[in-house]
């Protein structure tokens, strides 16, 4: 598997974002808080910058105005010329590219930790790209072993030969935080505080790293996309059912083929007719109902992340 | 206590409403089902109406297009003339008023089953507008006793001297069944069951009722409301806090004073400064946000209901 090259400079630029779904309450009261009272994003070698990242879905408690803006992070839509007519995800992911960005410029910040919740019974999810991200695992790793409690399970949602569109892909490196289950339009102490406790954790890594600690090379479990599956609909393409209540709150549980997914409205029971054993994830999330989407199925793998190398001291030019 | 007088002709109008909240999915696809299959609400003495109630709302899977429905029963809204400016859900409430009612006339249905959720853990509830209403008691009571594993709690909405505003009060008899936890925008199968038989247990008693069946008098516990608490707010009118961990998911237990009932995200907690032990309901419910409730403060108190005599056979008029 092929590594992406790792930091070779202290990361110094970086973001925390919530609200980029603007009714995921944790994200979007952290960084509201962290606007008027930055203290938590401190550390030695930085200070992380707090972003509400879609402030009118925020202030209306909606996921997206316009469109879902943690999509919206692709070149075509940060590269076409603006216009008055602009959805307003589209206009604000051009200006968080110009804040955060330009993606894939050397500009581009150093890291960008995104805050989300989640319906699903989802427990504490780290949301990378892909396995080939070295820092990004490590950071990982670092979380995972810090909350032992937490069973920090880590999600790799980018599929093969996909652009990258969320909002963490702005800066040179990135995670998304993914905790549930809570309500839309909640705010749990619970979660809260445990998302806090993330990126403190979060930024201590990063500042680890800054600091010049190496970490050694390690073996990781992770889940990745192996397809969807949507609810089952009338010809008029309404709800005739939903998910199974042997399967709802079982995220990341196997589920093995002949297994019942769904109770149908009219009774009866429809079974999983998948092949092999998968990870199902993101069962009964609210946003998904409109993107046909009843849930995720996962695989898990097992791979190697290699050492992440401690930052050499930068020679001081010679005149 | 003064008692309402109790039907003293069979109730053969009666409807079934869901999705009075957009974003409420049990009785969303309750009576979106029953739009197209209506087979579980037929008795031999009638026939239950569905009726989506916001269908707008629903489409949007938003709680409201302009204001809430659920509010907007009232005299002012129903009798005011029309204009093409009228907020959506005033425009509906007067088409729900023509189907249903006219509310406190003689033409009006006899009786709505008005079905909700909350985000709050709120088990089932039943809603009634308050004590003297001898039919929804005994309605109530008889849920109460089909169903004693989920224990049926009564909640009593009405405040003194004010005027009935739900969409249930626009028949002749009504009540609202209220069940969570469930996100908003989420339809999980074992609360859709739980509400789909406690609505077939209800259309049951109206039939034992229609048939002739009496009822004896009884004591009943129920809950009613003495105020509400805000979340703590900084001076811009944001959140400073939220609900306490050891008050969340507490719904109908005893509050005592000087327990925690907020944590602020400077992390001291807010104590509860009340003089008595109250029941708080609602925590923490998404819809409540905007109405400056944290929770609603109810106090427990137990009546007797009196009797449902029998229906008498109507004499055949004399020509």
């Amino acid at each position: 598997m092929c590594s992406l090259p790792v930091p070779r400079e202290p990361l110094r630029r970086v973001a925390v974002t919530g609200g980029t779904h603007g009714n995921e309450m944790s994200g979007v009261y952290l960084a509201r808080h962290w606007l008027q009272a930055p203290g938590d994003l401190q550390r030695p070698s930085f200070s992380a910058t707090p972003v509400l990242a879609n402030p009118a879905a925020a202030a209306a408690c909606r996921r997206y105005m316009d469109r879902d803006l943690n999509r919206t992070f692709t070149s075509t839509f940060l590269t076409t010329k603006a216009t008055p007519d602009d959805p307003y995800e589209v206009t604000r992911a051009r200006e968080l590219n110009q804040l955060l960005g330009p993606k894939a410029s050397g500009q581009a910040f150093d890291f960008i930790l995104d805050l989300h919740n989640t319906t699903a019974n989802m427990g504490t999810c780290l949301i990378a790209d892909s396995a080939h991200n070295v820092f990004a695992m490590h950071l990982c790793h670092h979380l995972q072993l810090q909350n032992p409690e937490l069973s920090c399970r880590v999600f790799l949602y980018q599929q093969p030969g996909e652009e990258s569109y969320a909002v963490h892909s702005v800066a040179k490196n990135g995670i998304g935080l993914e905790l549930g289950p809570q309500p839309q339009g909640v705010l749990r102490a619970d979660i809260f505080s445990r998302m806090r406790a993330l990126v403190a954790a979060a930024l201590d890594f990063i500042e680890l790293f800054n600091q010049g600690v190496a970490c050694p090379a390690f073996e990781v479990e992770a889940y990745r996309i192996a397809g969807t599956v949507d609810f089952p609909r009338t010809k008029d393409g309404d709800l005739a059912g939903t998910v199974h209540p042997r399967l709802q709150d079982r995220d990341f549980e196997p589920l093995q083929p002949g297994a019942p997914i769904f109770q149908m409205f009219s009774g009866e029971d429809v079974l999983y007719e998948g092949e092999s054993t998968v990870s199902p994830v993101f069962i009964n999330e609210a946003a998904y109902y409109e993107k046909g989407i009843a849930f995720i199925q996962a695989e898990k793998l097992t791979f190697s992340v290699p050492a992440l190398p401690s930052l050499t001291p930068t020679p001081t030019p010679v005149p």
